[in-house]
Parts: structure tokens; C-alpha cells; sequence
């Protein structure tokens, strides 16, 4: 009848088979990546089958002797897709089988694409996020060394992006360290919750062949196996994690490389990225643009995108596996990529960031001092609130008569409190006023080198 | 000295070029899809270089024709990228370069690949919204189409996912394809605003040879040229807008993918996908999937996404031009693929759906009619507020008594009003029902069809 | 049964009534603000209910009469909310009766809750967005005219934050003005959709008492009425767009508050922000901090929050009307608020900024008219790509010599190119350099005063 | 000068105070939540002062029973605040000051409104985030508690919302709250990174006074102290994790309220809500709706909206406090609300909720044990693939004839396979299919204790 039949509706299609659903449907373009932690996951697999009964030795080994020509054709470029592969899985299992025969038919059971795709996924995560930790600890050791050598050039602090107060070079090198700590800490998190084996849940109700899941978490070198069928099959608890650990850490990287625009604008002109992070104008000759810099911050917003766009396809989805699932694995191959660029670049960028000494000396001012002459009162027993009053009516007559506020005589700064006296000099010395800052924490040298120690006890700890 | 060189703080990298930083930054990969616009542009621009006396006529003949020839390389598939063309800009003016010589050095004068790369995206988007507006339009269509001949078919209007209302199944499809009709009279609107012209704006500045931003115009066939060169340039509202029209339009797919999956459950048991839109399990024999539905569903968070990630890469930029900006290309790309798919599939899904007529009557029950129950009361002059509790009596009545609510004799609702008489029976006609529904945008056939000739008159209009 | 009475669960609750869930539930605490619209709407729909012969003439002034009274008490802040009165609809209501008695009862008939409150939020949302357009159009005109008085001051372009070419301080305001036109002239394109009347839809299938559509359009003053009354209850793309409006918005006055942000620190030190927009700290005494303009580009975060927030909320919904709906309104009140004092604030900073003419002169430096020497070579026949490179070459020269671009005398130059001579001099002239740019949108005078043109006049349509 | 006056532009406001803009940057509206926290931090710090030489023994004591007197008037409702008070703690000393006079003064020495309202922040979350933390325990104990009651009823699992295999209802249940365990593991996690000090860390420079933070850290309970002073003030880490265990807890939330909805709904009826979780329609005399759970579901925007909206506010920002960081207070308070009534609502619901047992049972129907069907053959030695494909056969001959698979005679299906005898019928045993699926994590009743023992384990190791 006419409107069960589709026909009638003018629709494009009308047919057993739409090109454009099956490509629509088919992972296989990105979902090869998983090709070798493909062939990880079946031969443990088998190995739990035979232990079960339901292989013998014979065909066990048959199966991972199949699985091993497998991969050796996927690492040497000869693996050939036929176009009815739709995804890894199916592609595999159909080698294996033109390789081995109908034994190949045994090694899917009680298993499901449910668990196995998930049980993969988990296993190329936990590789990629070890690669991706190196890499970050390889950032934060290069920034900490470049602190600890460079910890005797102070410059300005700012706040608001006004100038605050004299800090060390190394003070900001560090305060970026610390931040990419904690990135480094949360990955360990994250990671820990990769490494838990779903692979025995079937597709829903679990595994009804006795497969010993604790033999498939060693086999796999897993760290612990999930509680229920249903929830590790279609929990993506883990890739969300992990999207918006890269997204926080993109937060940090995307700070670090406003400062590092910033002053290496000609105005501020406190530093200068190396040619090999920089590219020229196509149209002004003059020109060397940071575009290292402004691509790490951008991608802050591709990576929170892919993470607000999992959490979207994850709200409000019936329980267990459903097809919008497979959502996951493009955000994960594309944020890890970025991430593992970025890293790298960061690196790079530091490590060859040259600093103009000269400059951020002279682009301190006596202004910046203004919070030090307060406790100069403060420490002549004067209460916070008035001494920051006191420095405040300083700061206004320097500017009145058009002088550096260390530039106002000591009668004048007598006017505003008696408690000026001749030793108000001192406050004028930045090197002086770094060196109060000696709480933990601050920018007095001995705080400084107590982070660098700091710093490098938490990589030392986090590599283990 | 050490702190300046780089080569203290034990980086991976010290050089003139680092590999990674190469790859970050090209854009050769995905941009390569511009090839064609690219050219359209550069050949507008060179006649507007004549005309400004830029180019000789003869200069200008050559530099058309090499740049067809360029155009004919990438379109028969014979186009050699160098692994120096970073972008489609520079391997485009390096192959005219190696085609016609020094006169190719000619086209880039008082052009900017800022203004270059923006009228390339806007001539791109401007053709794949079109071909986008066309498959909305045909998708709308169909839904209509298949209003109009099952109009007659009546089923449970449900609201908060519990039956609500006797409605016609066409003022279901209705409901969406209205919705549909939106998205498609926004994409119009995203359309007017990306078919304004940038070139000319050269980087930041504008254009100093006095090129006639006009003719370009004309010559490009845009309807508007940008005001201000800086804005030019550097705003991507035109693509934050189309990310967002996507995102919107798929909330709507979206929605419609969740009532049929709904509607499609054993449950339900209302309509059935096409085997060319549902998929198998590879370990359950019985199971017949709704992929395609949930592919919809979930694409709505992947789009959403890439709208989200641009419009975090936009926040708090500088003026102008910044690296950042590169990543709007990606984003559209992956987009238009998407929406274009999506709309095609949902057209398949719409044409090839049967239903289940005699599941969607025996679905209706009596206490669906608990309203116009109430509504009968209502012509009898009880106010509503009073009609509406007494119909809740009897509601209560029925299921008290384990009894439909078209069960109840007369002196049993005569117990809850004596307003009830004998042709409380026509109110248990579903078909009677619905007719009640005929003020404009209601579920009576009248407005049905009146909104079947809305639809058809809102798709003309938008396709003239 | 124990697994029935859930006594057995040992929850925090069992019983008639959940506090926390009623507090949940309840939207009374800020959809109160809809008091206004509620009782215009109902005042309409009891129109539409007399012509529909539902009252009589008597009941519709009585009801007339008691909305109006019910208004009053909210205008005069003597209306007292019950606890019982779970949102604004249900407390209207419930005082009319208590004014009017049982009539009241008839106010509903045939209305919904799910068409009532998508009436009243558009009739809230479109005197908002009135106001609102009025508020940006003033902001524009600010900046137009400050535009226009300051014309004739020169400073420095940036591009990636380098300084690129010299250009007009109005072309800079302009670059944003021109950017809020074009919110300016979606935010008509949302007011269109918002001003679409969803009454009589009832609760799904329509109005079944003959009310005319038309008659309350034009009672309320809706542009259009709405085509399916199941899309009607439900669709909140007008909300979606709305939020989508404000976060484009957001991010070009994020940009444009960056931008002030950096030119006014010391570094840079061209403009300085009135003490009405600036605050100090609490703890150093010389600190003035740009709040103002840091408090505009944060909200982008927030207004966009809303926004994605929403489309989650929208994803994947089954049809027609679910109470997840309840979220629009909190997010419409929030980013009304936010939008109102970011535009009315950015206004009063734009109207008292101070500029450092003198500083603005003096940030302009010869290796800026890098690209006007390039194009001297090529007023003098030299392809541009040869003439990028010879002032490459200039620049370099400059750099190594330790001067100034323009202090290369011409035998120097010379020995780049021969095609140099004598009238290179006018090259460095950085108001000739400006005039050149005289294509539409660049930064000559008169393109400049063709921008000031295009906007005031955009602006008139707008507000006709 | 008139350009320079600013009285030129027209715009809104000139003068030395505009009202939007106080109105605009204060933030006492809400941070008022932080009366309590912000006394503990000052009477920490006021002890820290004492210490490093301050403040004496006598005007410590003073600052003490002032802060006391202080926090008296906040808890009884007396605290009175001025038009001047900015935020809290500028209140909080204002009032102070009243209270003790001058010495009030002294207790901003070397504090910053950037560690102090990061502290407080701090402690606030703190302490709300093991209200959380103690609420989730609550709601996954009463789902265990259920789970162990009920494990002996069995239903239709469901993947891709399609009838897949028996499973038991707590099996069910438990998905659910393993899911929840994860976010209760997790929230522990930002617990750990919340519980660390920043004070002591000044506006940037840190502290000059000498002030011992390890006190600081003890006197308020914290867990470790800031590494970098810069870093201290401007992290917010901490907030953005928060928000993101929300937004992920919350789409654990929306899943399991949307399967609670569509198993509530007249299709399946499964499960009926409690009346305390329902209400009733404004039209609709018959309908009991959901809301509870569909305000879960929506919740899940929301918050997700929140955590965006920080990271959208956080990328890009220069180093240290800028006044963008303002948003966060709001978002944590929001929130935290949210999350809580959510997961009061979501205890009151499970504990509440009723089951239809009957239906549960009637809802199993035979082709949910196709692939037992498949098992057996395997088990008999037939590969799995080959056994999937004989089972679908069987599958298809039973719709074919209309008939139940298990009603297909041992004959017809030994035409699809010689294996076929008759211990077939064992397979058409619900009670025998889930008990097959005894591996750990499986639907079998010892897997299902083994799964509540497990989640006991966990609850008590997260409460120690």
C-alpha cells in the first residue's frame, strides 16, 4: 500500500541500500587507527575462550597465529579494506577469517561490538595518554630548568595587566609549571579510569560462557575490570575526562601564550620567540607574527568544543549502547593529536624563547613600589588600611608634581605621614623588594628555589 | 649567551625549523578543498588589477589563462602539492609562478592573504549553503508530501511522553516539518550576510592601488562589499552564524530522530525504519537498529560543538587578523559534511517509514478524551476550572472501577454533574475529536490543510 | 507490597509531599517578571473567548476588570503570593478568583499552560529586545560619532599584535561599530521570529472552541501567528536564537574590550579609561584597574554558557512540550539583565575614554611603511613578490645598520634596487601612507567618512 | 579638550559615577553566601599576623571577638549592609572597623582581595562539596538497598531502545549507580585539589611579612598549601573541575530519568512514579506527568551551560587576578544548589518509584533469547558466527509463520540445523538465560550480589 511502501513521498531514495546512510554509518575511515589494539583485545580474547572451553588449544592458536598475520599486514601497509568493511572490527575478523578459515567464526563469541569496541578504545587511550604525559613533563621540566637558570632577572608583575609589583622571570615561568602540574596530575586520574577492562559484558547482559575476566585484565595488563554489563558498555565517562582534562590544560597553555603575545608585542618587547615560531606577512615586509603562540590558543576552543559536544551527544540518552555512542572515538583521535602538537610546540616555544634582560629591568618603576612603601609604614607600626592611604597620597603627589614616586624628596613624603624617615630609601632597591616575599610561595629567591624543588619532586613522584 | 640561545633548558628542539611547527601551522590538508574559489577570486582580482592599471591587458590574459590551467590541474587530479605550499593561497601562486613566471608575482599586489583567505570561504560557504537549502527544502518537502496523502490516519499526541490527545498523524509530521521551515528561512538569512565581499581589504589598512571594490563585487557576483577593512578582515560571524544555524537546525533533527526511535520500539510498536536505515547486531539475531536515527540524534552534539569551539576561539581576540582565526575552516567543512549527510539520510528515513495504522488506533484510548470531556461540560455553560475537575472525577471514577472511561454509564456521571446527558456519547468519538481542534494550527483537517498550503507557499517563496 | 511502597529503599522521603521537589519544580521565584505579559495575554485570550461565545460580554468585563486589578497590585507591590502558587500563571489566576469569583474559572478555557507561557515570554522577550536594540543603536551612534571628531589622528594597526600599518583611530572605532551593526541587525531578524503568536494551540492539538487566531494577533500585536499547535507549545528556538544573538554579541565586545584593555596599559598607554569604569586595589596603592572592560569580555563566557546550556537542554527532547522547558526562562531573565548593563556600560566607556594623542603619534614607526615602499617599487613596474622582497631586504638592512627604516639613505636603497630615487622620501609620510588607502572600506579620509555614511544610515533603517 | 573630555560623544553618562557600572562590578548580591568562610579566613590570617609580629597578643584577641561579633550578626539576620559594601569582605571589614576601631586596620596587612576571596571560596566548596559528596552516598545507597531487594525480577534489557536480552531489575539499577560511584570517586578527587591554601599569597609578589602558611594551613584545616603565589590568585582549576563532575554526574542523571520516563509511559509501564514526583496538567484532566524527572533531565544543560561558560571565560586571559575571574562565584553557587536538589529529588524518586511486576514479566517474549538460542548451538560446537546466522534463520522462519520462536517445532528448526535437539526447550527459560551470564559483571544473581557487595565496599571507602 501506498503509504507503507515510501513511495509515494518523492523522497530521494527508495531501495535496499542508501550510499549516503552507509558511509554515514561506517567508522572505518577513522576507526582503523585501533587496528593494532584491535588485535590485542582478540587475542586475549581466545585465550579466555580456550580457557572456557570453547576453543581448543589447536584453535587458539590458530586464532592468534591468524591475529599476528593480521597485524603484521596492517603495520606493513598491505591490510586491503574491502568496501563492505565497516568498521575495524568487522575488517579484522573478516581477514582473519580468509586467513584461517571458519575458526575465525569462533573467536566473536560472547563477545560484542559493544564491549569490544570499548575494551579498544580504553586500550589505545591508556597508550596515547602514557605518550601524552611524557610529553607534558617533558614541558614542565624544560620550564622549570629555564627557571632555575634564569632566576636572578626581575621584571614587572601584572595584575590586571597594569604593572603591580617586581617579580622574578622564573616567579612566571613557575606560576605557568605549577599550573601544568596539576594538568599532569589529573591525566594520572584520568588514566586510571581508562584502565579498567570491559571486554566479557557482551552486549548488554554480560557473558554467559564462564570467560575468567580477571585471565583477560592480565592478559591485557588492565588495572581492574568494570562492575556491570550495562554500564561498560555504553559509560563514557572516560573520554569525557579525558576531553575536558585536555580542555583545562588547554586553559592554561592559552594563558601562557597571551603573556608570551604580549610581551613579545613591540610595546611590551620583553621577549622574543625564535624564527622558527614565527612566520612572516604575506603582504608586510616588516612583520614576524607569533602564530606558534595564537594557534596554541585557539585550539582551547576545537578541544572544548569536542568535549562540549560529547557531553551534548551523552545527555539524556536511554541506558546501554546506542549507536550516537560512536560519537567518541573522532574526538579522541583529533584531541589527542592536538594535544600532543601542542605540547610539543609549547616546548619548542620556551625552549628557544629568547628574553630581553635590558628591557625588563627598565620597564620597572618606582611606582610598582607603592604597596612596599605602605609596609614601610606598616613595619613603623602604622595600621595596613592608613599606610595604604599614605602610599596612595605619595603616589597622587608624584604624579601632581611629575616626578618617579621615589623622585619625592623626604620632607615631602613627611607631609603625609612623620614616620617617613631616611631609610625609606631602601624601599626604592627591586632586588630588596622581591627578597620580602620569602612566605612559600612568593617571589623572594629562596621561595623561588623551594618551587623548583617542589616542581621537580611532583614529576619525579608522577613518573613513577 | 646561555639564557638567550635556547639550548640550556634541554627542550626537544633547537633549529630553524621544527618539523611538528611546520605541520601545526599548515593548513594545506583541509584548505585544498578552497582550490576552486581560490582561483574564481584570483581571477576577479586580477581584472580588477588591470582596470586599476596594475596590470597590462596582457599581463592580465596570462595570468587568466595560467590560472585556468591551475584550475584544470586540480579538477582532473593532476595538481603536485610542494611540501612548501602551506596553504592553498601559496601553492595555487606558486604553480602560476612555475606556469607563467614573473608575471604571477604581479596578482598578489595590495592583496593580503587575510582578505584573500576570507573571500575564499565566503564563496564556498555561499555555494554549499545553497546546495544545503536545496536538500532542507526537499526534505521539508517529502515531510509534507506525506502529510497531505496520510492525513486521514490518527494517533496519541503525547506531551511529557504520556498520551495527551487524539491528533492526525500528519499534524505530527507537521510539527517538524514547520520547525524545519525555520531553519530554512535562517539559512537565508546566513546567506545575505556571507555574500559580502572582503577583497580589497587588503591585511588591516585596505587597498592603496584605488582597485574598484565594485567591479570585484560584480565580478564575483556578491550582493554587498564590507565597510571597514580591520573588520573585514578579521570577523567570522558569517561562520559562528552558519555553526549555529547547524546546531539549531539539528536540535530540531534531533528531536524528530528521538519521537521515531520512540515511536519505532516494540513499545510503541507505531512505525518502522527501512532495513536501508537500520543496521543488525553483530552478536543478537533478532535485533534491527535504529542507527540512522541515533547517527541524527547524536550528530546534533558533535555540530553544536564546533560552534561552541569557534566561538571560545573568537572570545577576547585582538583587533584584526590573528592566527586563531584559522581554525573557522575545519569547523565549516566538517559541518556542511555533516548537515549535508544528516539531511539526506533523514530524508531517506521520512520517505522509505512505514507505519503501523492499526497500532496507532488501538492506541488511542478514552481517557485521551478526559479534555474534551470537560470541554462538553464546558458547553453546557460550567466554567472550565470546574469542567476540568469534574472530568478528573470521572477519570478517577473509571479507574476505580477497572472500567474505560467511555464505560461509564450516564447516572454514573450524572453522580459527578447533572449537566451530563445522552450525547456525552458523541464526545467518545476519536475522529469527532479531532475535527473540534479547526481554530488555525489545530489537528482539524481544515487546519491541516491550510498548514500543508503554508508550508508549500513558504517553500516557494524561499526558493525564488 | 514492601518493593512497591518503597518503604523498603531507606530514602530520605516517602510521602504526599517532597519540599525539596516543590521547591524544584516551582518557577514562581522568577518567572514572576512575566506578571505584566501574563495578565495582557489572558486579558486578550478572554477577547478571543466572548467572540468564540464562551463568556458573555458581562463575564469578559468582569474578568477585564479583575485582570486590570491584579496588575495593579503587582505595579503597586501589593500582590501577595501564596505558597501554593507554583508560577505566575497559577497565582494570577488563583487572584482573580479570589476578585472575581467563579468566572475566573472560565479564563482557560481552551488555553493551555503550554501555550499561555510561551506567549507571555514572547511578549516579555520582545519589549526586551526593544529596549535592547534601542541600547546598541546608542552605543553605535557613540562610536560613530566619536569617529567622526576624531578623524585626523594617526596611530599604529596591529595584526597578530605587531604592529602592521598606520591607520585612523576612527577606523579602529569603526571596526567595532561596524561589527555591532551587524548585531544590530540580527537582533531585528530574532524580534521577527520572537513576534510570532503561539496562543490557541492549546495544550497540543489546538483550540477546539473556535477561538480566532487572528483576532488575538491583533490584540497583542504579533506579526504573525504560529502554523502547528504542537510546535508552538514546544519550539524555543526564538529563545535559542535570542541567547545565540547575545553570545555573538559578547564576542565582539569581548574583542573590543581587549583591545582597550591592552592599549590602555602602560605599555602601550594610547587611551586611558575614565575613573567611572576603572577601580584600585586593595592592597597596592598606585593600581588602576580596566573592570569595566574586564567585566564586558567575561561575560561572554556567561552569556554563552546560557546558550549552550539551552541547546542541551533542547537536544534530543521528545515532541511537544516537556517541563525541560522551564529552563528557558531563568536563562532569557539572566542574559536580558547581562546584555542590558554590558551595552549601557560599554557606552559610558567608549563616550569618557581618554586618548594620548601624543603617544598614538609617537607608536607609529618607519618600519610600518615597510609595505608602502614595497608598493613604490611597484608604482614603478616591479611585480609586488619582487618588490615584498626588496623591502624585506630594506628592513633588514635598517636592522643590521642599527637604524631607523627611513634613515637608509638612497644609495643604500640603491643597492636593493635601482628603480629607487629621490621621491622615496614622500614614502614616509605617514598621513600620505593613510591616503593611499582610498578603496572602499580602507583608511583614507574619505573612505572613512563613506564608513560614517553606510552606519548612520544603517542605523535609520533600523530604527524605522 | 573636547575629544579628550569625553562630553563630546553623546553618550549616556559623564561624571564621576555611573550606577549601572557600580551595580555592574559589585558582587554583594551573591557573595554574601560567604559571610561564615570569610570570618574563618580572617581569623586564621589575624592569628598568622600575631605570629609574624603584627599584630599583638591584645589587638589579635580584639580582631577576634570583633570578626565573632561579626559572624553573630550574619547568622541572626542583623548584619546591615551599606550602599558602599562592594563584596563581602570589603563588608565584612567595614563593619569591623565600626565594631573595633582602627585596629580593624591592621588586618589587611599583606593580604590581597585576590587571596583572600580565593580562600573563602575555597573553604565554601569545601565544605558544600562533602555535602554533595554525602548526598550522592545517600542517593547510590538507596539504590543498592533497592537493588538488593528486587534483584529476583527480571525485564527487557534494552540496547538501541530495541528488546535485546532478560536481564535482572537491579541489574538495571545498578548500571545506574556503578555510574554514580564513578562521579562520587571523582568529586573526592576535586575535593583533594580544593583543599589547598592560597593565602598568603598576596595580589601576586606573595606575602612580605614573614607570614608562616603552614599556621595558615592548619589553623583552617587545608590539606596543602599553593605552590606559586601568581598562580594562587588566578587558578581557578578548582571551579572548572567542580562544574565538569557536575555537568558529568548530571548526564548520568538525564540517562537514567530518561529511561525512568520512557518506562513510566502507558507503552511500556514498567514503573510509576510516586505522586510526590508527578503533577497534573492545566488542561488535561487525565495526565500525570513526569516532571521530576524531566527537570533532572534539563538540569544537565544547565550545568554543563555553567561549566562552559568558565572555560569560555578562563581561555585567553594574561596571567594572574583579572577582574574576569568574578564569574566563578555565581556558577559554584548555582550550581551546587542544583546538584543538590537534583540528587535529593533523584533519592526521593528511587525510593518512591513503583515497579509493575507483572508487565515487567509479560514484557519478555522469546526472540529476547535468540542468542542463547545461538549459545546452544555453540555450546553443541557450532562457531559462533555460523550459530548467529542459524539462529536469525530461526528467527525469521518464526515471523515468517507467525509464530513465537519458541514455538517453532524441534523439526522445523533441525531444518536450519542438525545440532537442534530436544534439551532446545531449556533455552525458552528467562530464569535460566540471565543465570548464564555468571562471569563478574553479568546479570546472573551471583554477579548481581557480587556487583552490591562491590558498590558497599567502594561507598565505605569513599566515606573513611
Amino acid at each position: 500500500m501506498a503509504s507503507e511502501s515510501g513511495k509515494l513521498w518523492g523522497g530521494r531514495f527508495v531501495g535496499a541500500v542508501d550510499p549516503i546512510m552507509e558511509k554515514f554509518n561506517s567508522s572505518i575511515t577513522y576507526d582503523q587507527h585501533l587496528w593494532e589494539v584491535d588485535v590485542q583485545g582478540s587475542k586475549a580474547y581466545s585465550r579466555g575462550l580456550q580457557k572456557a572451553g570453547i576453543l581448543t588449544k589447536t584453535e587458539m592458536d590458530q586464532i592468534l597465529q591468524g591475529l599476528d598475520k593480521v597485524a603484521e599486514e596492517w603495520a606493513q601497509g598491505t591490510f586491503k579494506l574491502n568496501p563492505n568493511d565497516e568498521d575495524i572490527h568487522t575488517a579484522n575478523e573478516r581477514r582473519l577469517k580468509e586467513l584461517i578459515g571458519e575458526t575465525a567464526g569462533k573467536l566473536h563469541t560472547g563477545r560484542s561490538r559493544n564491549d569490544q569496541v570499548v575494551t579498544d578504545l580504553r586500550l589505545w587511550m591508556r597508550q596515547n595518554c602514557s605518550t601524552l604525559s611524557a610529553l607534558l613533563r617533558e614541558l614542565i621540566r624544560t620550564m622549570v630548568d629555564r627557571a632555575e637558570a634564569e632566576r636572578d632577572i626581575l621584571f614587572p608583575g601584572y595584575t590586571h595587566l597594569q604593572r603591580a609589583q617586581p617579580i622574578r622571570w622564573s616567579h612566571w615561568i613557575l606560576s605557568h609549571a605549577v599550573a601544568l602540574t596539576r594538568d599532569s596530575e589529573r591525566l594520572l586520574e584520568v588514566q586510571k579510569r581508562i584502565n579498567v577492562l570491559p571486554l566479557g559484558s557482551g552486549a548488554i547482559a554480560g557473558n554467559p560462557l564462564g570467560v575468567d575476566r580477571e585471565l583477560l585484565r592480565a592478559e591485557l595488563n588492565f588495572g581492574a575490570i568494570t562492575l556491570n554489563s550495562m554500564d561498560a558498555t555504553s559509560e563514557r565517562d572516560f573520554v569525557a575526562e579525558f576531553l575536558f582534562w585536555a580542555s583545562l590544560c588547554m586553559t592554561h597553555l592559552s594563558r601562557m601564550a597571551e603573556d608570551l603575545i604580549l610581551y613579545g608585542t613591540k610595546e611590551f618587547n620583553l621577549v622574543q620567540l625564535s624564527d622558527a615560531y614565527s612566520t612572516g606577512s604575506s603582504l608586510m615586509p616588516q612583520k614576524k607574527n607569533p602564530d606558534s603562540l595564537e594557534l596554541i590558543r585557539s585550539k582551547a576552543g576545537r578541544v572544548f568544543g569536542r568535549c562540549a559536544g560529547l557531553l551534548m551527544t551523552l545527555k539524556g540518552l536511554p541506558s546501554t549502547y546506542n549507536k550516537d555512542l560512536q560519537e567518541d572515538k573522532e574526538a579522541v583521535f583529533e584531541v589527542s593529536n592536538t594535544m600532543s602538537a601542542v605540547i610539543q610546540v609549547a616546548t619548542g616555544v620556551i625552549s628557544t624563547l629568547q628574553i630581553h634582560r635590558e628591557n625588563m629591568a627598565r620597564a620597572l618603576s618606582p611606582d610598582m613600589l607603592a604597596t612596599d612603601l605602605a609596609y614601610y609604614l606598616v613595619r613603623k607600626g602604622m595600621p595596613f588600611r592608613q599606610a595604604h592611604e599614605a602610599s596612595g597620597k605619595a603616589v597622587f603627589m608624584a604624579e601632581t608634581k611629575g616626578v618617579a614616586l621615589n623622585q619625592l624628596s623626604l620632607q615631602e613624603l613627611q607631609t603625609i605621614s612623620p614616620l617617613f624617615s631616611g631609610d625609606v630609601s631602601h624601599v626604592w632597591d627591586y632586588g630588596h623588594s622581591v627578597e620580602q616575599y620569602a612566605a612559600l610561595g612568593g617571589t623572594a629567591r629562596s621561595s623561588v628555589d623551594w618551587q623548583i624543588g617542589q616542581v621537580r619532586a611532583l614529576l619525579g613522584a608522577q613518573q613513577a
